[in-house]
């Protein structure tokens, strides 16, 4: 273990957090060393806290560590000597959490959405919006952190739906976009949705996601702008109208997209670019960026949420029917339609708050 | 059954055709008189014949009916004495049988594809479009048919579609529509859609219904045009972009709609609007027609297919969560958000096929 | 409602209360007076306490009742005034409340645990073991109730199984049975089941389940002894084997048997039985029973739950593939297999518990 | 591919075949050479006639591969080069193409029941009766084949059976089985089990599998019998009661066992018993045989399809639930319960003829 980071999991018992110990095992870089649950769990090994969700096994060197509460002062706490944490808290409670860990002088990725707003916090996808990080210097100067810092990953559907966007606002611009996502039950947690509302069913509502898909989008797709000693965030300027669903489906969140360019392209230079798109998290190797940030499939009922969730081991974002916005292209404002996919707890989630922990890594910030 | 109308049922073994057989069941107008299925089940009793899918049971009257060809030439035939066919057949036999049908001046109400794009052929759904039932007597002229006629009802997503846009159109004049479905596994028929394609899935594409959902709506939408003698279509010119999309609920199409209006509109408005809507099916009392043609939802997750697509017997049209555009209405093209959610098998095919005959017979004529 | 039963509702707002609150819609003997349920919904109206999760719209009148604590001393509270209660309360809370009740002088028909086991009070269904209500009488002598009383149904698969049983029990005497169960998730109320639990999934595990299946089944159909003034129940001294699994379905319990008998019997004489099974609950005609208590179902691949749970409008049980105990029977210790399925929520709950107090009214009871 | 031994698939493009194509990508062994299916998809791209149904992606160099006739005499055709093939073709073909190839001289391992109940042809499991292949030689001899043979693998749900029987039955007696199974749709093949048949359902039906289930379990845990230079079956006289039937999982048969056992064993002997269990195919180390042949659970609610069907890649059977026959002995006959699961189509389909072949390679017979 000799050089590698040492990590901690805030909120390492549920859904995410499972997700988070799972992708840690054998990380390269990190090295899992502190795990931390609510009171309740506190003191019990992680397998006896842990109703274990996943169908690969619990790794059993972290099977058997101690479950710590989410507070960097408890006496003798692993997370006193962690570089950075992963926070899958409920966002009940993670704010004040994250913002402590921070101001110890932690680097805190997290999954919740408490600080994406924050004008100096950025919500980061490594495929999408690199330059973002900077801010982190910015936000460290304001609030007075020394070494800590918080950075944010989005909302999973929106994660998905950057990464194939952002390709195409650089190229040609985007004026609108209508997006209807049908989403996973994991996506909810556990135990989230109940079987008796999603079985032989599907609810075409989920609590805030509508306006988050909205305005995450809108920050990660928008600039940094700096002036004066001060930096801060301009988001892109692009119209919505989005429909969040809920389906089910255990993993895999599956969103169709009505497009408006500004610069007209048709669905073939739609798909070559995605095909070829490359990020910075492709160039500097970073250990689970995939090699494809964007698969384009040619068949066309794809992709699918059970056949392409695990792509790239579900770090790449699959897309399929590139077409034009319309059987009858004269009847129709938009000049795209397509489908996209990711897995909203590999990317959409723990995964991409990895990904953005190894780029702050490779960018020297850890 | 004196003074019943009889009635038949082209392809009765099928998925629509239980519907049929299920929904005339001690109908007060119509008697079952005649079943037709496939040369393999021909000459079969109907319980041999049919894999009976539905919950409630096979009429025991219709389970001991004799299964004939869809042949109305057929000797003894008791098509010949029908006034009335329903056809439930695919679409790679519909086209000749149900011209071979009117032809021999049998009235026939087709929920195959086939005909509804033929110019003299309406397709009809009584809550929407009821002055186009009038071409039928300019289709008899042209087409030399002695009583017999052709109507056809849409594709079932489009049902629920033009239910729901009928009253907006006409108050406020639809200027686009972006529209999502995420359609039930009994639009497929049966056998249809396999168990491991849609289990813990949903698939994004279902083959020519994008097409015929833009298509259709805008015929039903639209307008019959009289000049010279001649009659035909003039369809709504309202701009659409669609997706369609396979989820695992059995019966029950939801879709996810933005529009784009004329004049503007507050979801108020709208609200009011579709709750009082009423059409001349209801005015005229038609037996299958329910109460209300559209239920307005005020639940914030509603409606929901396996909770509300029993509404009015699974002939009224639910709509809920009808919102603005967008949570940002400054960066937003469309003004109104909704979901409506129809019954794919009861309105969606043979029960409108069946208020389409009970129109017909209201208009007089059978 | 001159002269109709009051009665209330304790859960009202649960899964098998909502039940309740649907079968007593137009009941012609009770008229439905009081709902109870928790502090936390107690005066808010129905319709905004409870989740709806019935595919049938929540009745009108019920949705403007007032919900009240489940406490018969509450100040003005309408339980004072019902002469039965259901009780659907969850058995952290049902025993003392029940109790409470029934010693205020109204007749307590529960679908909890709770009392199943006290050795004065019968675990009654009417398709079954109506003489095991004569030991009320002696419940209200003993615990000095005046008027009250407790009558509980079992279990929701064991109400499946001891209707099937019965008969061939009477018949042939049951030596040995193996019973396994594929349970609906509505069984274990609401959120009950968590989706990532069931989707794409089983569990071969439900808490206390086997032991209750095999306990409440000796029980019932067992005798009531009487000697010395005393009275007490002799449990049937059958040997049983029992599996337990919670499966994705909504509502129906199947359930596969293997029965060794006393007196050898083929399939078809089992048949037979069944089919001809006639109980009080059908002599008697009361208002919820079902013309069949046992329906006999002859296709190879049924009863099945989505298209036989709504047999009887749920009250009927639903029994096929009676064969022998084994293709080989010259290996193989067992006479008879066959499955049986029960709605879980209508016979196998409030349905059964609805039963009981028509049962108990007709016998003078009430 | 140096020194790899040369296979084929016939039946590739089934669900079956695709498994076969799946787990021997990357062999250490064999090498996939020939690929086989009906008369429709010879002479395709192996890519463009398969729908390929599993989440991992086709393997690269198998999608480019030509699609052949299943016959050996075809000209230039690759399966003459073949010293293996592996069958998952349909049980309407398979019986006469599989003798043609083993008389071409090649040995076929067969995952299709027509040749199961040959008396010369084993049903193969390495982890439970690893002597009954020697019958090969005899089979060789009987038939006239020159280096051909034919060795089949047992239906699905029986693999995962005598996996978890046979140490059970050596060391203490198996008296009587009663297995009650909860089977995959994927067993069904493609496209197999309707969705509409299976969606909020169970079907308490499969066609021909109790039979197979009992006939195939006697057969393997059986011996050969050898005498005047004949060799037969001596199937075990375990007495058995099966019920087999269809649940909503996509992968994974769960069976449910009560065992009467010759000489009484705890269930925490069992428990050691199978824990500890390792057959011949885990000390020749074949290369898919799992390190574990069984892997014992200790939480009260498991196995379950979704999280333990990759347990040991799928090769390893899972066991739960141990515990005694009733919560009430006395009342009972059976001594144990227990619960297993098998990946139904890699070890109970594709993967078990693989380690077959792998055994035949060990042994010299390739």
């Amino acid at each position: 273990m000799a050089g590698k980071v040492k990590v901690g999991i805030l909120g390492a018992t549920g859904a995410v957090g499972q997700r988070f110990v799972q992708q840690l095992e054998g990380h390269p870089w990190f090295e899992l060393y502190a795990l931390g649950a609510s009171e309740r769990s506190a003191g019990k090994g992680y397998a006896g806290a842990v109703r274990w969700l996943l169908s690969t096994p619990l790794p059993e060197n972290t099977a058997a560590m101690q479950v710590w509460p989410c507070d960097v002062t408890t006496q003798n706490t692993p997370f006193k000597e962690c570089r950075v944490v992963f926070s899958a808290l409920d966002s009940s409670v993670a704010g004040p959490i994250e913002e402590a860990f921070a101001q110890f002088g932690i680097a805190v990725f997290s999954n919740s959405k408490n600080h994406r707003y924050d004008p100096d916090v950025p919500i980061l996808v490594p495929e999408v919006n690199v330059p973002h990080l900077d801010i982190v210097r910015f936000q460290q100067q304001q609030r007075k952190y020394k070494g800590g810092f918080i950075v944010t990953n989005p909302n999973c559907s929106t994660t998905g739906l950057v990464v194939a966007l952002k390709p195409i606002e650089d190229s040609f611009g985007i004026e609108e976009a209508v997006v209807f996502t049908m989403q996973a039950v994991s996506g909810a947690g556990y135990p989230g949705v109940a079987s008796m509302d999603i079985l032989d069913n599907v609810v075409p509502f989920i609590d805030g996601e509508e306006d988050k898909l909205e305005k995450e989008t809108r920050k990660i797709l928008g600039k940094v702008e700096k002036a004066n000693g001060e930096e801060k965030f301009s988001p892109l300027q692009v119209r919505m109208s989005a429909h969040t669903n809920r389906v089910p489906v255990l993993d895999g969140h599956t969103m169709c997209v009505s497009l408006k360019l500004k610069n007209k392209a048709t669905p073939e230079q739609i798909q070559t670019l995605l095909q070829n798109y490359s990020s910075e998290a492709q160039t500097l190797q970073l250990p689970s960026a995939p090699k494809q940030a964007i698969k384009v499939l040619q068949e066309k009922d794809r992709p699918q949420p059970r056949l392409d969730r695990e792509a790239g081991k579900g770090y790449t974002v699959s897309v399929g029917r590139v077409r034009g916005g319309s059987s009858d292209p004269s009847l129709c404002s938009f000049d795209i339609r397509l489908v996209c996919l990711v897995h909203n707890t590999v990317l959409g989630a723990a995964g991409g708050a990895l990904i953005n922990a190894e780029l702050a890594k490779a960018k020297g910030l850890l």
